[in-house]
């Protein structure tokens, strides 16, 4: 039986047992927050302290307390049927919950993260999505996914997509992957997957390449996650040169972000390295720049004061204060300044022999 | 030989010639603003009037003369090598060229258009592409594609992805389509294009599924219009019911959009209809709704004032007023009120077999 189940049954049968005795029904959850968050390089995610809260059942605690049921019992319902549901759907099937009803969509992702944290397992465990897609795909990998009707296995060449890609679905618990390639390159901007696929440099670099899209999605996170995992797969992060690209980017990425602690475990790649663009990379190859914005400056002095993840590594320090020390902030459009393949022939090639240039 | 090509030779040639009789040479450019707009529903598509400037060179032309022929000549180089380039890439391309640098990407757009729009040719066939993605794609056809390097047919079925999607690439121009499909399904959200695309909805009822994950990007119309021209198939918008959804969305997929005016011939797709979710859907399947926004009620008015879309259609005026009247806004996810696949098993059929409950 599915493990998320169990752990649904086995909550709900402790809550009819407390009532059946005229005892307070009651659920704990861990306290999500970056004041119960630490970082250990070795682990490489955010992880939850001990902290928890506990939900009694009061008479001002009645309507959070059916509504976590209820979705519990949603989950349950959803799971059965091996369907799913959108964030915005459950909302609205709260609607017919008579008073337990939600009124605005923040208060049903609350409870929803909730359930998560108590049970520890992902949203996507307890048949809910997210909205959001999770990023394209091209390069030497073989997907291995089912026919959602028939149940039938299906094999997807990531290869055989002429100038498209794969386009990974929000929920890849269930998928599976072949491949040979040497490593996943996760690349900021469509434009540069455009071009890296159209060149086939997953063919000349035995690569799979993906398409972030800006910050990754948690399904985009988790899907490189499992590759990586399945195959042992080294993840190298290319971005642009700015704080966006360092921490909003790459280290939500490699590290989680503070906010969904406990989730960080399964939606982060701690094996993903930083192959560029970075500061340095600005003298290196004399590229062109555009002068940090104020919000760029406030953002990196914050990192250096208060990010845990940058804290952890000198050479993310280092990197910070010489792109403080430059005022400026660099694309990954900026070798088309010596022609639009010196990306291909040259940057990459290059930082590929030399991991010495890159950042943790 | 490829007629931009073509076009780009003559027109260099012609400046060409009148330098060497040492006269001024000059371009002339369509004039790129509403005012120069007219809407015709039989055409389909907000279409040019007449109206032209004229650039010549002068010494305060100089710099822009110069950045034109510079982009001619790199659309010609890019065109030549079968590569394509970004529209920030172009911009970068340029730091190259001495004194006819770009200092703002905004400037080199402005040209990119004026070049679109004096060969009356289209973005991708000068080789430039921009920085987003053309939407996804699940159900009964096959994309023909080409192998980028090889050159070889490449030929991607869409039924064979499991719960993922095929990702449209930014370019669509050579792309061919096989299929027997009935009708093309436009969706708003990724979400509800997931959910249809798992209950494979496009197998029941015979169709192309496409996500344009909010207001379509010119890859993402381009490509239902060629499908749709190719094989004469229909196309229907499934959007929210707000103003967003009906003009954001579907009439940009519609008619195009008033700035982009020489282009809309190409990419709009006046033959889409608009199935839903319309204001009177609220009160005939008597949906949870939310209130107006004011800067949607904003819109609304100005709808019915200014958009000669919107004054082209009585429907879509009384719809606006209904919607207006009620004071409320519907979203694609309120049918899970009635569980999860309401939307497969009763909605979506209830109005495929009614085109009168439908919007123009």
């Amino acid at each position: 039986m599915n493990t998320t189940l169990i752990k649904i049954k086995h909550s709900a049968k402790d809550v009819y047992d407390k009532i059946m005795k005229k005892q307070k029904p009651s659920m704990k959850f861990p306290v999500r927050s970056l004041a119960n968050v630490k970082y250990d390089s070795k682990k490489g995610y955010f992880e939850l302290l001990g902290n928890k809260k506990i939900r009694t059942l009061t008479a001002n605690t009645v309507k959070t307390f059916a509504q976590t049921l209820r979705m519990m019992a949603l989950s349950k319902n959803v799971i059965e049927k091996d369907d799913i549901a959108t964030k915005r759907e459950v909302y609205y099937v709260s609607k017919n919950w008579n008073d337990a009803k939600f009124r605005e969509q923040p208060e049903s992702d609350t409870v929803m993260d909730d359930i998560e944290a108590m049970f520890g397992v992902n949203r996507e465990q307890l048949g809910f999505i997210p909205e959001e897609k999770g990023g394209d795909v091209a390069g030497k990998l073989i997907v291995i996914d089912r026919d959602p009707v028939t149940g039938k296995e299906i094999k997807i060449d990531c290869t055989k997509f002429g100038s498209g890609a794969y386009s990974v679905p929000s929920d890849v618990e269930n998928l599976k992957f072949e491949t040979d390639a040497k490593f996943i390159l996760a690349i900021e901007t469509a434009g540069m997957f455009e071009r890296l696929n159209r060149h086939h440099f997953w063919k000349k670099s035995n690569c799979i390449l993906v398409s972030m899209g800006g910050v990754p999605t948690r399904a985009c996170r988790r899907f490189i996650r499992r590759m990586s995992d399945e195959h042992k797969l080294p993840v190298y992060a290319f971005t642009d040169g700015d704080p966006y690209g360092y921490f909003n980017i790459f280290r939500t990425l490699k590290v989680g972000s503070g906010n969904a602690a406990h989730l960080n475990e399964f939606f982060c790649v701690p094996r993903a390295k930083f192959l560029g663009v970075t500061p340095q990379d600005i003298l290196d190859y004399k590229l062109p720049t555009h002068p940090l914005k104020d919000v760029d400056i406030k953002r990196a002095k914050d990192a250096i004061k208060n990010d845990p993840f940058v804290q952890n590594y000198k050479e993310w320090q280092k990197a910070i204060e010489l792109m403080l020390k430059l005022g400026k902030r660099v694309e990954q459009q900026a070798f088309a300044q010596y022609g639009l393949n010196y990306v291909i022939d040259k940057y990459l090639p290059d930082k590929l022999k030399d991991q010495k240039t890159w950042l943790p």
